[in-house]
């Protein structure tokens, strides 16, 4: 299968991303394919989700449906963030309802031994077959994606999800030149995930630093920046447009742009009209509040609304989520979200 | 025992809660009482949280332990913010190493009939008892407390902790009189507790809207502010300062000061020298990262002193950290931190 980087130059979510005129504000879900679907439930099966991943057929088709049912203007790949690092043997896993679980945290140097550079093609050949089968298959463009050094960091050290990260930062305040050789080994395998994605086809780019708001912007300056900024701009010379996300990042969004991102991704704390004045002309993806869609399909039309106002018609606008979507919500809701920016969405050629 | 207010009228805590000059920066610790200290664990014995408050001498003792061996400028009331809602006998425990846990959480309007008004004589004798054998021991003013409407709200519509406040915002956005209802009455709680608390002798209060800030600034202005600024004016006679805190709030500071707090908790994620250029001259509490104190005592000086510069001498700051002392923090850093700021710290008078 050729791939073909340019094939969705014209499309509206690549222009969007890019902040260029175009005719419909485009809207993807961040967690759209997976659990809240019933079809996805229905094929998904009894395996791990890291064995799902490895299947490419079944990658695939569960990567096409959430496009399929909703229409939405751009897939994302069914994978997870932690892929490179089990790929390389790190040993961590996805534990159905808790998420990535270490056996081994990492904690001392002897364990960057553990973290040995990523072969994508050797590695993680069923990731790029899932991207080819998806892009011979698309009629939208497909994301690739990473997870952010912090974040990857953070479940390797961690061992468990948390919600103090006391162990990263301890690390991180303690043994700084550690912290940053292991930020440094997770910049290179975000790096070479992501280009052996984008070779493979995929049109755009996020990058899930979802938990690097836990950090305060000296904390993210000093110990995230670097990294972030080495992962957005070792992608930059393939020209595909790059997203970045995090929750509770207010008060790093100036420099998360700075980083190198193309489309900053704004959780629904901060309204997109605060977060433009605060920006300036960078794209910027997001923020319905999740909840607002579990809250039925009234709260969640009024907040797209709400959320399309404030807009205010500038094309660098990618419309989704302030977060992933909740596995309980209504796939019909999130229809109809779907609807409604398209219909109502509008897009102002600015002067 | 006879109470005085005004006692503590000079006392440095008072002033910068004022943003008057005083004579060194305060500090305090949000759950400096409880967890974290060898003594609490030794005294605090096998019965629940809710048993150990209704106990007057216990509940003394434990809320002494940290005044005694930090030589903080304030003492917190061992209690709990779920307190009256228990009280008044709508079925809340709290569940060591979880939380506050609620058998039949609040769903229906019928449960409104749950929460009756709270008589603080007669519901809460033990927490003023408390207090008065603690205003009887203290040469620091006692702070009293209370939980924020939305937080309480939280617990008892989730029925446990939550990340995502599903239940609670499912409630607000689709039944909005009878959240208002729910709402209200918890403010009425919150001002008859603190009211009783400052009869008996509580210098300065502090309303705990803990997760507060997992709402978007228009989402608190209609939900939230209008029972939180009732909470605050509800008080105001009383002349003592109040102070608000919350977690991730960076959006909602000015909302919070325009609530009628005298002094605005700040979390970590926001320097504090950007809250002030946000929020003008209300005083401000916070904010060091409870992760540098778990971090050990080099990160939590370094953190301290940050904290310090970042202030700059202003008159209006409550040295404290961002969140909850973790439990397992070492009370030798704690210390430590208190030492920093009580040697270092400076207040300059502003022309």
């Amino acid at each position: 299968m050729m791939t073909d980087p340019g094939r969705f130059h014209d499309h509206a979510f690549i222009r969007a991303c890019r902040g260029l005129p175009h005719d419909r504000v485009p809207v993807w879900f961040m967690r759209q394919a997976g659990r809240s679907l019933p079809e996805y439930r229905a094929i998904r099966g009894e395996g791990t989700i890291l064995e799902a991943i490895a299947d490419p057929d079944l990658s695939t088709e569960i990567s096409l449906q959430p496009v399929r049912r909703y229409g939405v203007d751009a897939a994302i790949l069914y994978s997870d963030i932690v892929v490179p690092a089990h790929a390389v043997g790190f040993g961590v896993t996805v534990t159905p309802g808790i998420g990535p679980e270490v056996e081994h945290p990492f904690r001392t140097a002897a364990d960057l031994d553990r973290l040995r550079p990523l072969d994508p093609d050797a590695d993680t050949p069923y990731v790029l077959d899932t991207v080819r089968q998806l892009v011979a298959e698309l009629d939208v463009p497909l994301i690739g994606f990473a997870g952010g050094p912090f974040t990857v960091a953070s479940y390797l050290i961690e061992g468990r999800p948390s919600r103090d990260y006391v162990h990263t930062k301890r690390l991180m305040f303690n043994d700084e030149a550690l912290w940053h050789s292991l930020m440094d080994r997770l910049a290179d395998m975000a790096i070479a995930s992501l280009r052996s994605q984008i070779d493979a086809g995929a049109s755009a780019i996020q990058l899930f630093d979802s938990w690097a708001g836990a950090l305060s912007p000296p904390q993210y300056e000093r110990y995230v920046l670097p990294h972030s900024q080495k992962v957005l701009s070792g992608v930059a010379d393939t020209g595909v447009p790059k997203i970045h996300f995090g929750v509770t990042t207010g008060e790093l969004l100036e420099l998360i742009r700075d980083a190198g991102a193309d489309v900053v991704g704004v959780d629904w704390r901060v309204p997109l009209d605060r977060a433009r004045a605060r920006l300036g002309d960078v794209s910027l993806q997001g923020n319905l509040d999740p909840t607002m869609v579990m809250a039925g399909v009234d709260a969640a039309i009024a907040g797209t609304r709400d959320v399309l106002a404030r807009n205010a018609g500038h094309p660098g606008h990618v419309f989704n989520l302030g977060h992933g979507v909740m596995p309980a919500s209504d796939p019909d809701v999130l229809a109809e979200v779907v609807r409604v920016v398209h219909a109502e969405g509008r897009v102002e050629v600015r002067p």
